[in-house]
């Protein structure tokens, strides 16, 4: 019955017999991975720049084209272009910036998903989590754990600007997305303004307290302390010669990560950093605290200055380079890979593939 | 600026707005997220069964057409009807049956995907998993944890199948894929068999060894040992109205899942058994060791018989029903939800929604 | 006011100051630690022998002078020399040696301290733990973690002798001391003799079941299958150079030591084995199940047989020798030490001190 | 051969056998438990404070008596009444006031044992830990972790004095005692200061780089910072019955205690507060950073004011009341208790005994 492998014959055959049973819904798994690589990935994404002039008219533009509470989240979507109308910036995270207008509420709600934000520009806005109120500034990294209720409000007299990071596509291909909307507009105040931090945040805890689920119970993370907190690292040694000086952002009560879904991270570049070659599983977002530089990526150099947002694809080399000393903020799905034993990088500099 | 949200005006004012941006990589939020329903998961998969009448003819088929080494891995995909032509059985698994026949050899390499076995048929066939050897036999589950060198071979007369499962739609999701194949046919049998489980399964482990990877170092649960504990289970005690009696396989150094990414259970269903209604986030292959019975899913009817496999999506609710003492074995991605705080379940019997 | 370090007048003074002081419970410091040596441990414990053949006349003379049920516990306990009437063979360990006659019963109650068992003799005989009996044979092993009840009894005719091993001198310096009698000379029983093991002691776990406490579910340790499991692993590769092949009682659903506060270890001597000098910060007792040997410890010779105890205290340096093939049971608190990260070892054979 | 139980026949025989047996180290456990109360504990300890109006001269004597250099650490003990010579304030803790004068230098060494360190005057002094140098100041809680090389030294031109709390008698009691001597007087200093609590302290991580030991690499908690943290908690909520608000120390990068063998708390009493009646196994060395208050213990009343030292045994039950609002920070044992389970509380106010 059988013909040469490989023959025109044999493939034949083998395709008239794949024809017949995928009406049964079975499928040879050998035809199927016929001449396909698997040997590393291959992200279709791409890297990508999305550049805070450009963006900044945009979300203007939006703030007059609908208010925040009729648009419930009024967030431009970051799309890689690899993936157009898809809403993913990464294979598996959401990015978006997202615009509060003086005065105006984005109402509560919560869901499966949890949201990362990193605060761009303004003052005077809050987000409240769980019937607790942090005011935000810019470079303040705040989370809002999944299935906690979340609403922000703009109480100052400037717009204020952030960029939110979701695991929406992860949470969506696991098919476990459930949303529920809070019966009013804004949800209770019950603790005062720095609660959670003084509970959780600084070496401490409540006795016989422990946190109840696997997201930092402290959920903001002000930049003005961890930005002296990573000077005061880089001032202390040599940078790594990839990553300059990076801290990730972990959740005190258990030491890893700030969520269980993604790692947010905060790194120095010391002006004139020329990072060596790296590239990881994770893809990275990317969005400029302080100052200016390029990375170098699929074969071309992107320029990125304060604000900017850009992306790596996971297992795309990258080398980071930096004019003047520079901050950035970052978030991937590394907590998800690491959790399931799939997380790898490489540092040869594109000796392996 | 605005018109009346919810207008024509409105709504064609946003989708000129969204139509601009999208040049630029971008996309409104609350455009695109329009009418959609987020409340909770949706699976567009559906329940489906391969009976193994039918499918016993198809793998013998397979068998004649070519050979063990050819296909590297001759296997008949099991394919969600939902999903013609992705190769996966839910969102993040992936189900075949494969058959090895008297003196074949399935070639040794490793992979970053997970695999888990649950033999079907057939005596004298092995799985070697990093230098040791196991023997294969009706109803044993055995893995072959991620990144371990494998190969599989039949040393005796009569043909052999079993069912594999993997987390290749996940893995492939998270663009984690590495794949790599060994310089020889067969790795070396470096320990004898058996030393595994000695060292590892029975309550004991050598003093000062620790595993070093989240998969259990036991990669094989005989049926005739797993078979005799459910059972003395089952005499024990009143059964789950929803599961009846529910075993999961675990790793005993460290007490979680036998592996990160699948849990795997075997279950006994007693003659007569009716189960309530149950829903969970994670969709469940099953394959039955057992008995004859029944699953009422997605407004119909599957009956199922000894060897039949058969699938239900994740939150489509479901009952089981055994004519006869049944046992079935499973296998769900619920350790992925579970670290990442995303699984849920419902025993309410559709009360919610 | 100070004279030269070290000075009689010095001294003097000091001796004064610190007489002064005392009055109030101050004491100095460097006064109390004048000559006193910390750079390693001294334990005053010696090493000893309890020789079957010894110790069988006497507890069955003490099973003539009074019933089980009468001692509440008919045990000789067995006290290193070096601390007579202390009721302890180590620093932290108490072991005994207990008889139940045919017919009696050791009645129920509960404590925090931990025991654990190692059948020496005689068939017929039981303990509950928590409602569930577990029937013991020679050599098997049996924990009674703290606070849960338990009662022994003998149903057969033949006595019965197993060696008991607890925490007791541990939970006394720490002063956590709770003891309570069961209202009834015998628990009742309310699980299936077997369910345990079957729940959780053969790589599989009841859904959604954790234990609800440190110290293993699985409370008993046949010795055929441990017997089986240490020769298969013996087969199998080559002995420590101290330890020949050794094996840790291990709670499965954790995979830490089956108890908290005991570890407890089976290890093969092959007939000719002479191990290299050992020694680690746990004092070991030994219990010897098959076999003969000696001990070189403390510069001198013990030479063991079946069922015989012995003791090594911790940092005192040994070397274990087998004539036959022998197997050794054994006892220490490293789970303690370890938890503490207190715990060394040191295989230099002295060439440290 | 059994006389009746109880009586003086019998009891006489069950004496001569104990008698005889005691040659081979043996004890019957029933005659040696005849009377023994083990349903509870009862530590021989007792209550006891030791003032600072009282401690501050004999320290300031000390200081003229000795050198820190020849005295090595000139503290004075401070000895539980009811163990005198032990240097021991609970069953399993050591307490001391050391004193470093200006000019002065405690020299480099390390021991298995841990320090905690709670300042109680001056300013100017630092303890170096692995190389990086900390500054105390009043109120400061300062830890050197077991086996980490340290020395204190004193650069400003005014008395420095602090509580020392060790682990000593556990450590003893467990035979694990080991210490070194550093080579010279100072080990040298290979980070800036404020190196550690920048990459641990502050809800971030350098990436990749976990912790090599289970003691906090935090290794000073700043009185300024906890001070404020308990302050925001007293604002924020209701206080607890017995201990008013009480936050623990903890290592950030697991969340657990800031050493794995004693326990450090903060905690605040408003003025005014009249605590409910508690006990635990874990018995309490307090020292007063702020305000006076009482606490009701052993039948007596102790007062205490600024840097008075207390101690409370466990399980004896006891009443705190504050006049003025106060801080008391203490030190236990709780974190060996629990990881052995073995703690217990009692909030019942004596209903139990």
């Amino acid at each position: 019955m059988r013909a040469e492998a490989g023959s025109a014959e044999q493939i034949a055959r083998e395709d008239a017999f794949a024809a017949r049973v995928a009406e049964r819904s079975v499928s040879p798994l050998w035809v199927g991975r016929r001449g396909v690589d698997l040997t590393r990935p291959r992200s279709p994404a791409t890297a990508a720049v999305w550049t805070y002039e450009r963006m900044r008219p945009d979300l203007m533009e939006a703030g007059e084209l609908v208010s925040a509470e009729d648009a419930f989240r009024r967030v431009l979507v970051l799309e890689n272009p690899a993936f157009p109308g898809e809403m993913r910036v990464t294979n598996t995270l959401y990015a978006g910036l997202q615009l509060v207008l003086p005065g105006e509420i984005a109402p509560c709600h919560r869901h499966s998903q949890t949201a990362l934000r990193f605060v761009v520009e303004g003052e005077g806005a809050y987000t409240s989590v769980d019937g607790e109120r942090t005011w935000l500034h810019p470079g303040d990294f705040v989370i809002t754990p999944q299935w906690s209720w979340h609403d922000h409000g703009n109480e100052h007299d400037v717009p204020v600007m952030w960029l939110d990071m979701l695991d929406t596509p992860l949470v969506g291909f696991l098919d476990t997305v459930f949303r529920e909307n809070y019966p009013e507009k804004l949800q209770p105040i019950v603790r005062a303004d720095g609660t959670s931090p003084a509970r959780f945040g600084n070496g401490m805890r409540p006795i016989g307290q422990m946190s109840d689920r696997a997201a930092s119970p402290v959920f903001s993370y002000p930049y003005a302390r961890c930005r002296e907190n990573l000077m005061t690292v880089a001032a202390g040694g040599a940078p790594d010669a990839c990553h300059g000086f990076k801290l990730q952002y972990i959740n005190p009560t258990m030491g890893g990560p700030a969520t269980p879904t993604m790692g947010a991270f905060l790194q120095m570049l010391p002006a004139g950093f020329a990072g060596a070659e790296y590239r990881s599983t994770d893809g990275a977002v990317f969005c400029v605290a302080e100052g200016t530089g390029r990375v170098h990526v699929d074969g071309g150099t992107i320029d990125w200055g304060p604000h900017d947002v850009f992306v790596v694809p996971g297992w795309h080399p990258y080398r980071l380079e930096a004019e003047t000393d520079a901050v950035l903020f970052s978030t991937t799905d590394r907590p998800v890979q690491e959790a399931l034993g799939l997380w790898r990088e490489d540092r040869s500099g594109g000796a392996g593939s």
